[in-house]
């Protein structure tokens, strides 16, 4: 295999005799995802920036610093309840900066649109993007567009790339056990949002995309307590996902339990139904934050007293149990481990 | 029309009564594609920053000022003479940061990947970006991988979005009658190079893309020159895109010799066979620069002192005998209008 890489012509389209393909699987989040940007990408780009890993990267010029991200959005359909693929796009954006403390400042917007979509439905999503924009404060200043020909693209694909200004510096603050894990709402509303109307179920109920920009709850609460340890949000791959990669090859493990985990009842009967776990689903405007023990209570509370976190709840904690590894203390007092997500329960889900 | 916008309703795909639809032109960077931008994304998402619409945004964070530019890549096929797709990703966006005068420091790399595209072709894509990163002092530092399923994306697109530290305001010079335009060297390569690709021309020719990071060569112009008055990569829609692009709603117009273009023979011989006019081609290595009357001659010889600059040509000048206009001065002395790009000619071409 390395020997086709050794000297390949970048001009060249080289030949796969192995059949090494990219799987759907690729793309979900889990397991194959980080070994596909381990092994392939990060492995080759490696420098000190990237190799953080973290939501955004966290760069510096001429003396400030600045984070950076980007993110595609390839959702279907692209009109969903809760919003459509531009809101996602601009508040994924913005989530990813502000977990890394940095203010969101300006974003990009690059348009990939299949050959016959409807004018009328880009201006619908043009507009949803600039009213999300001014909701979180931040400028749209730079774009590209792209048309492909018909069966080339589904429909439309967003990329939006974005600056923050690094305020708080959250990636130097260490996890120590003890610490406690807070999310800010209900698991797992995106993805079953998306996947009822995907497939036309006839579910009858209000299930929505939590879709939201977070920084404003997210600086309410670093303002008061800029000793957060950890933040991310919580989308591909779901709470499982995050979990796995806080604790990897940590000293420290992670135990949450059940019953305080948020999920609506509608929302657990739509899983039970189709057998997803509500822990691996997807969702848009959910941040896992970790807090000192004894700041915790107050951060729920300011959590709690914000619009985008009246569900929030700490979920468990920070141990040495079974270092590298979540676990899941079961409502019925059982304990099973919390693995990555490895086959996609669901697909283009952002 | 805009009753169906007042009020529209982000979560719900509006219907489309008028058939208003997206077309391949709206992406050759010719006339439908600024109308759209003008009439549907600047005049929605309108700020001081995007209003300049310039080939990066200038944008400040912390009293430090910054370039910021985004492209997604399509191109088919994406491997070539002279490059492969991941080559264009790099080099496009660390032009687009050049030519604003500012220095390519980051680089993002956003994949949609469609399911069975082999990880072979990957990994030589991502080596290529890698190289070319290096050679144009750029680093990657943040990215990511979307998987869509197969029939819904063409293989692989790429989306690079990228900061630069402004070093040399070229925005705040003001072009004036009398400037001289110069390119870097032949026009039309990479299209050409493309099309032989894609449609299996058996032209028996050295035709390769042109794709070329310029960052070496345009700060080795502005090093000694700062008061360059103008700079624009020439790619989409080619020299004729760009030259109305300079003179659209200004005083000023532009005249261009027809027998001073640089065009490669072959180049010429395929155009003619075809019916295509290089002046519309795209190429992804060629700068055009606007330079004052008196420093245009060294501005020349620098140029042509650089690698990316052997073919280097002073083609023109700006005058005052058709403001807003740009033409052309015929090989037999007559005078043609140069017009902006309508029907395509060839899509997909980067």
């Amino acid at each position: 295999m390395d020997e086709q890489h050794v000297g390949a012509d970048p001009c060249v389209r080289p030949t796969n005799n192995e059949q090494r393909i990219i799987t759907l699987a690729h793309g979900n989040g889990g397991k194959l995802t980080q070994r596909l940007i381990k092994e392939h990408f990060a492995s080759q780009f490696a420098n000190e920036y990237l190799n953080k890993m973290t939501d955004s990267a966290i760069v510096e010029v001429n003396g400030v610093k600045l984070a950076f991200t980007t993110d595609s959005y390839v959702i279907k359909p692209h009109f969903f309840p809760g919003g459509n693929i531009g809101k996602l796009a601009v508040c994924g954006t913005v989530n990813d900066l502000s977990v890394m403390g940095a203010v969101p400042k300006y974003i990009s917007c690059a348009l990939i649109i299949e050959e016959g979509f409807s004018i009328t439905e880009l201006d619908v999503i043009i507009k949803t993007m600039k009213e999300e924009a001014d909701r979180a404060g931040v400028k749209i200043v730079t774009g590209d567009t792209k048309v492909v020909d018909k069966g080339s693209a589904d429909k439309i694909f967003i990329n939006t790339s974005g600056i923050g200004e690094v305020k708080y510096n959250i990636i130097e603050n260490k996890i120590s056990v003890g610490d406690k894990i807070i999310v800010n709402g209900t698991l797992g509303d995106h993805g079953i949002a998306i996947f009822s109307a995907r497939e036309n179920l006839n579910i009858k109920s209000e299930i929505k995309s939590d879709s939201a920009s977070l920084n404003s709850l997210i600086f309410s609460v670093l303002e008061k307590y800029p000793n957060i340890k950890f933040m991310r949000d919580i989308t591909r791959g779901g709470l499982a996902t995050v979990l796995n990669e806080v604790c990897a090859n940590e000293e420290f493990g992670i135990e949450v339990y059940e019953n305080k985990i948020p999920v609506r009842e509608d929302v657990k009967a739509v899983c039970e139904l189709l057998g997803f776990d509500p822990i691996y689903i997807a969702n848009e405007g959910k941040v896992l934050m970790i807090a000192p023990a004894d700041t915790a209570d107050n951060v729920l509370k300011i959590m709690r007293g914000h619009k985008d976190g009246v569900n929030a709840q700490i979920i468990g904690e920070i141990n040495t149990t079974h270092s590298g590894k979540a676990y899941m203390k079961t409502s019925i007092g059982g304990r099973r481990i919390i693995d990555m997500l490895v086959s996609d329960q669901l697909p283009r889900i952002c």
